[in-house]
């Protein structure tokens, strides 16, 4: 399969990788219907860990399935599909090479106590990933977290090696602890500024929460007012966000939060791909809604990043 | 010995899994009175480590000798034999294949002031458990404990380094500390969640007490009673875990707790089998009563997992 | 040289090991005036450590020389001589494969503030104790203290490395540190409890102080009197000790504690011996003697445990 | 290309270093519009991790792009590049051997709640640097922070595993936390002392603030007025920094802080230049400016340099 | 060079060590003029780390430059010059072969804020100390300190590394920190407690401050009491520390502290000959004199240890 232009020009930005990780990534943009767009839809199912498994798939008892994920992933024409190491290894024999997998290597959940110094626990090894043919990883940090110095170094020695071994490296970023407010979280002064870390720390993919036209940091508001930096909408502000990731050479994928409905789903979408971000990593608004609402929504999400819609 | 069509089913499950491990969880499966059926019966013996001698075998003086617990264990065709490195060691030789044997990594004791932060001691290392003909490692955590994610990470690593030299994985899920209750130590969805987290963490088999009908988390209560997922009678609480633990994917055993009447062991098995639960791990209702009790005792249950009763 | 029948069957009990270790146990059992009577007599030096040289040798002061120790030991016919590494060494030329020698690897000192988390600085390496050719490492664990998990998991590593290395392990277990009371300190179910988390910890001989009569626990207690569990006696509470290591399966030797009158000490041993004890582990009634009568008292106490006494 | 005496004669003070460390010593000494005079102009850029890409890069929004800087360092004639991992490597295969470069290895950022113990994230290895080319590692330390002893066996490690794969070692060495004031990070005597303690540590470029010409530390206050040692002018205050620096055996460079007039900048490199000081760090004033004008302010300060303004 | 009859009952006495680190401890004892007499000056210059270049220097200008403590040493005839890393390194190919270097491998600063926990950052690693050609590693201890386990246990690595290698370990035991008072720092009991500990973790040279007559221990004051151990005069204190170092089996070095008259420091020496000791080491009474007055006062020191003054 010959890489398209548009994915040769997103490779030829990671310059300082090697071909093993270049070849991982490629896979990812060239699988799925969205294939050599430059453009991906991302599944996570990571919401076990976060709430346990009955407030994730009571809703739709059939998700309990592990296999169930994979199915859909593929089914719908997905890029990827990310998961924590229990749920992905469960069906990574029968799933093989059907779709590129992420293993989620950190995770949090719901019986933490802990909050300024919000943390995750590291539950996998790069070589887990390895074993079970995934092509990346992914690690979730936490700016602004009393943890996050110790994060950015798990992240870095599990990068160092998951490069070496030539696979990608997908960061979560979502600001959180320390001194940030709830509504700090989704600043996009705040957002913007996480992401600008997840690439210097070497992330070859980063994953951020849509945010909103707050601005959550005393210092950094008056730099936006004053340059006045357009944030009024929402394509405006994943415009800015993609600046933010060394203008451009690092592919940006959006999330959208609690399950919500269909045109809110889509709307997100489409300011994501006005904005010139590079898709959406859409977990609960696919596994919460019955398997054939789910591959409808999936679908017309791919008609917006094709730019059909 | 050909492995039993239900013991195939079984370890198809376990997609992710060396060849060296699969053949771990089978010797378990294949072994004693329940052979092949896919129930299980185990003797963990690590009362001593956690309230000392005198508190667990006073009560029946000949269990101060290690040697006690395997000859109950292999006289009453259990599927495997659990213990701390100490007491593992005292019979290993004499004992040498005589039934599969868990090395437990980690134990606590009743001296220890951690309430909120409770922990274990991890006490072995996966070398010792080849060199003393283990079959399997267990490791307990603690879900909810703020000492959760050390724990959890360090189970990564001897789970990573169980699994490369062919053993089985067994996680003890006990939910403790942090802002659990007593109560909520036994409420179901704190059990389904801490079942579910095992199982994501790479387990091979889970092991959890009994649940009650409580719900321990605010927010899970809600979801509980919304979705009107069935909790009423100890059979659908097995149920539910067993749903939660990858939809049945994963072997879950239940342990029962104190020592109490032989009627409320058999019923609490009754329940585990009427909810397609895999078996008990029974401990301190085996060895704290005389032997031919304990006999008598285990004879029942094998029935009630052979369906017989 | 033949072991004894008796040698054969304490070694016999030790069927985890390699055959380096049980090796290094049969010559400390081989070695001295007690040889091949399954009894012992070590001499621990570890008082400079925990006191200062002055409060230790100051009353007889040849005892300032490392090789002092060494001489009275072999002179006396003692099975084993312990000490840190800086004294071991001092002397480990001069009188190399004269009697075996145990590292003590770790000291506490009486400049630490620790309390609840009393702990020790391991001060040595197991190749350090092959290097000087000793036959054992010597642990001290403190059940009870805020330090304990951390100290047991210290004991494992080392414990690993020595026995691989074929060498033996002896453990000081001293309940001490967290909610301890100084009486809970030499509580007969505090200082059993002790002991058998020490022989589950795979320690191969075990020291512990004798006990009082006292019972430390709130639970225990209970069971104790419950169970009418004999501990009147000091011969009793040692037998109970020996129960509680695996039911006899574990050397376990006795200390004294601080120096006192030569009847004192008569009088331990021969409850030691009485109650199925192993032998005596006496530093400061032997060095804190002028060397003639420290001479005298070990012949003595080397006729009880010769059952002459 | 022949070294210029001037070089020879500061390589043969780096007596400890390996040929490869001095060889990568001289790359930066001989390149740029300086080369061989011994003086060096390097651009960092790290602005971005400390506070953000917007706060870093809206007043001059082509700065967004990491090849920007790279650009910009060598259409200048600059000695070197320094930066942090992901930006570095954004370039690192377009400029490959057009400039040295210097990976920055820890970093701080305006969200962390660190005071007193204020520290770094380690965000890059050894390896990193190697593999993409770089001539040196960056390593900023904060004298007095209560996290400056873990920073400097950090350093310790860092410093040893890059001089022994022939890499330099450049130390930003930052009083701050602790008790150090505001003030205090600024005063003549604790940045003389935290140059002196990078000299110390091993570092082979010093990187400090300019002084001024207060004096931070009570004990130190004494001994400067005692002893009259000059700190009136800034030409004095780098004299004085030179000679803490072994002597003027150490490159020692200087950075000049927050964007400011051309004048001020030009200024402070005629008090460097006067005083003895290597050269100039200069980031915010290099990239906060429109490109023509940052090219024009070098111009000038390589002037300067050069003894020619 | 045959070694003198003293010099090979020293080493005789350093039993359990490698020919390569009495090799090094010979060569220390065989330099300058004190060659063969079994007595030493050490001459270590890390003041600038504690407090300083300034406070340090600036009172001997010269002394800024590493090289002039090299020429010092070497041209007064002394047995060895300590340093840290980056001031040894600065000299160690000039110099190299010229006097034996010790390595510090620890340093405290003035800008630390610990005080019951005092600590000292490790700095330098052993193969640092193979590659500049040094014979020897030395190591600062604070005993009573809150971290004295943690330092106790690096000292223990880097021992066992640097005996490996054939290295001789000198160990500065400085009280301090925890329940020690000022005045108890200097109190003979705990300094001789604290050289005893140096010894038992394998010094080969300990050095300790000239002690007092005070007795800072409740405990130790007792026995000090009780067995009238002489220490009246400074002579008698040191040949008490002698003692406390396994009887005079350990090379003992004394520092005089602060800058002072020729005439105290010259006591001091006559008090540490007379009392047996090994000699001195003396930093600030060499370099913040004039380098002919410290020429002159080292010659006196000299003639005191050859038992001419």
């Amino acid at each position: 399969m010959n890489l398209t232009r548009r994915v040769r020009d997103i490779l030829a930005c990671y310059e300082g990788e090697n071909p093993g990780t270049k070849a991982n990534l490629a896979r990812m943009l060239m699988t799925g219907k969205l294939s050599g767009t430059g453009k991906m839809i991302i599944l996570p199912v990571d919401q076990g860990f976060e709430h346990g498994a009955a407030r994730s798939f009571a809703v739709n008892p059939p998700a309990y399935d592990p296999h169930y994920h994979y199915k859909l992933a593929i089914d719908a024409g997905l890029n990827a599909y990310a998961a924590p190491l229990g749920s992905l290894a469960a069906g990574a024999d029968t799933f093989a090479g059907a779709i590129p997998t992420i293993l989620k290597m950190n995770s949090a959940n719901s019986l933490s106590t802990m909050v300024k110094d919000a943390d995750q626990a590291v539950t996998a090894s790069v070589d887990d990933a390895l074993r079970l043919g995934c092509g990346a990883i992914g690690f979730t940090i936490y700016p602004g977290s009393d943890s996050m110095f110790a994060q950015y170094e798990e992240l870095r020695e599990l990068s160092r090696e998951a490069k070496a071994k030539g696979l990608a490296v997908i960061v979560w970023s979502y600001p959180r602890g320390g001194e940030i407010t709830k509504e700090g979280e989704l600043a996009v002064d705040v957002i913007a500024y996480g992401a600008h870390m997840a690439a210097l720390l070497g992330a070859n993919v980063i994953k951020v929460k849509l945010p909103t036209d707050h601005l959550g940091n005393k210092e950094s508001k008056k730099v936006y007012e004053e340059k006045k930096i357009p944030i009024a909408t929402q394509a405006d502000r994943v415009r800015h966000i993609m600046q933010c990731c060394f203008d451009g050479r690092r592919i940006v994928v959006f999330s959208g939060g609690a399950a919500k409905g269909d045109n809110a789903v889509i709307e997100d979408a489409k300011a994501i791909f006005a904005g010139g971000g590079n898709g959406s990593i859409i977990g609960r608004n696919c596994f919460q809604r019955p398997r054939e609402d789910a591959m409808k929504l999936l679908g017309q999400l791919i008609d917006v990043y094709k730019g059909k819609a």
